[in-house]
């Protein structure tokens, strides 16, 4: 049989979780509940709430009433401000972390910094943090951006995408400070969770055959821990749900490391587990 | 003859040159001039300057009189409010690059930050500015030493003595990073004209086959910089004045180059450039 290793820090991280018990206990009591943009980047449990009634919209301006739940990777201010002035109410379950990288920015603003997030530019966290510091930031998301940068003031502020790798923004602070600015603050903003699971597939693919990594095909931070592990030069697969499975995946294969991204479910990863336990080799 | 690449960036620094020059012209009108501790690392200048009549002094204790001379390393905030209270004029020949790191160090005490400084615990501008933080800062001088630290906060700010080297400041820095706290801020506090040495040599170590370094035996930017020579792989000697050249240096030598500390007057790298091409090989 194979040998199974589930990672320690699996399933919904606290940010994820936090988002989907508002939205359910939101359903309680309300059934004209809209998402502005998926609530998490999981299809399965995107699927699940909307079924309970969490209707995903794109535009405000589609909606008349009702209220509005702000998904865990936050929201510009100025669709904030917007939802405001058409007397919605705000169902805020925007990600503590992510709170923490709009604070930053908020008290950093105007005050002489080059602001630099490494991060994806069309991930829907950064675009709510760029336009939070007045769209007045670098997105970077290698060293050779950073090489390219024309730094503007004598002063930098770093922070990151709060599900990017350490070990890039490791090598993209490293690239801020060769820039020999007088002062480069750096805030370390990648979550715990995530540097936790980091580190776990890093250790994990050291020491097993194979990884399956499930979570949503969308999800920036489960593609980050698939690249991890092909990194510590280990086969690794991404998947969303057991059906994703391929028995051919486990030819001499002996043991396989288990691990999710921070959006995906618990019965999800144990679906998966139940699914490779009965795989005969 | 031996071919000779003099260094751009040599002889006095901006701060050095500042302070020599405050010495100087005190001097047309003053004769009771006291230095606390050398005036700057070069025994050749300070010789000069006691023939003149600057006088000096280690305790502040010792006199009752005159203008107290503080020289380019700084001095304790302690020591500064003494020689105020006595009643003693000052003459502040602060390098402006260390007044700077001061006002860093006042801006940032109590307010949370673990404060590391990279230098020597010994060398005067690091023991004026760890009683100028209250005595509250770690003083490291190599990657090893950050390690050990506990640190006691959730914010780390980093500085390092004008004169370190900056390939050891970016490790030292590095190593904080990986602390991983939630915030670093990194001042840049190496003097630009130490920085520019520092490259230098590093270019000349890689086309010449000897290099003499000329300052003083108790300059630590002197001292780094043959560090730096030997680390980029070229023979290199610590000389204060030609006195001190030794014709066996230059067997089977065809280019050497010529390079300075920040505290070596013109005149003694010319002395020693003039001596060096009268050895005949």
């Amino acid at each position: 049989m194979i040998k199974i290793k589930k990672a320690k820090t699996i399933g919904f991280c606290f940010g994820v979780k936090r988002a989907v018990d508002m939205a359910n206990k939101a359903l309680e009591c309300d059934q004209k509940i809209y998402s502005l943009g998926p609530i998490i980047h999981n299809p399965l449990v995107v699927k699940k709430l909307s079924q309970k009634g969490i209707r995903v919209i794109y535009n405000i301006d589609d909606i008349k009433c009702g209220k509005v739940l702000i998904r865990s990777h936050g929201i510009k201010p100025s669709i904030r401000k917007k939802i405001k002035n058409k007397g919605l109410k705000i169902l805020d379950a925007t990600c503590p972390f992510v709170e923490r990288s709009h604070r930053i920015v908020n008290d950093i603003k105007n005050k002489g910094f080059h602001i630099i997030i490494a991060g994806e530019k069309s991930h829907p966290e950064i675009v709510a943090l760029a336009e939070a510091s007045g769209n007045n930031m670098d997105i970077v998301i290698n060293v050779k951006e950073v090489k390219k940068l024309k730094i503007k003031t004598k002063k930098i502020l770093l922070l990151a995408q709060t599900t990017l790798s350490k070990g890039l923004y490791r090598q993209i602070t490293q690239a801020a400070i060769d820039k020999n600015p007088f002062e480069v603050r750096i805030h370390n903003t990648i979550c715990n969770d995530v540097a936790k699971r980091q580190d776990e597939v890093t250790r994990l693919s050291r020491i097993v055959d194979l990884i399956l990594v499930i979570g949503g095909k969308n999800s920036a931070n489960t593609k980050r821990l698939v690249q991890l592990c092909k990194t510590g030069g280990v086969r690794a697969f991404h998947l969303e749900a057991e059906k994703d499975l391929k028995k051919n995946w486990f030819k001499n294969v002996k043991s396989i490391g288990i691990m999710s991204g921070s959006s995906t479910p618990d019965w999800a990863v144990d679906e998966v587990i139940s699914k490779v336990k009965k795989i005969k080799i």
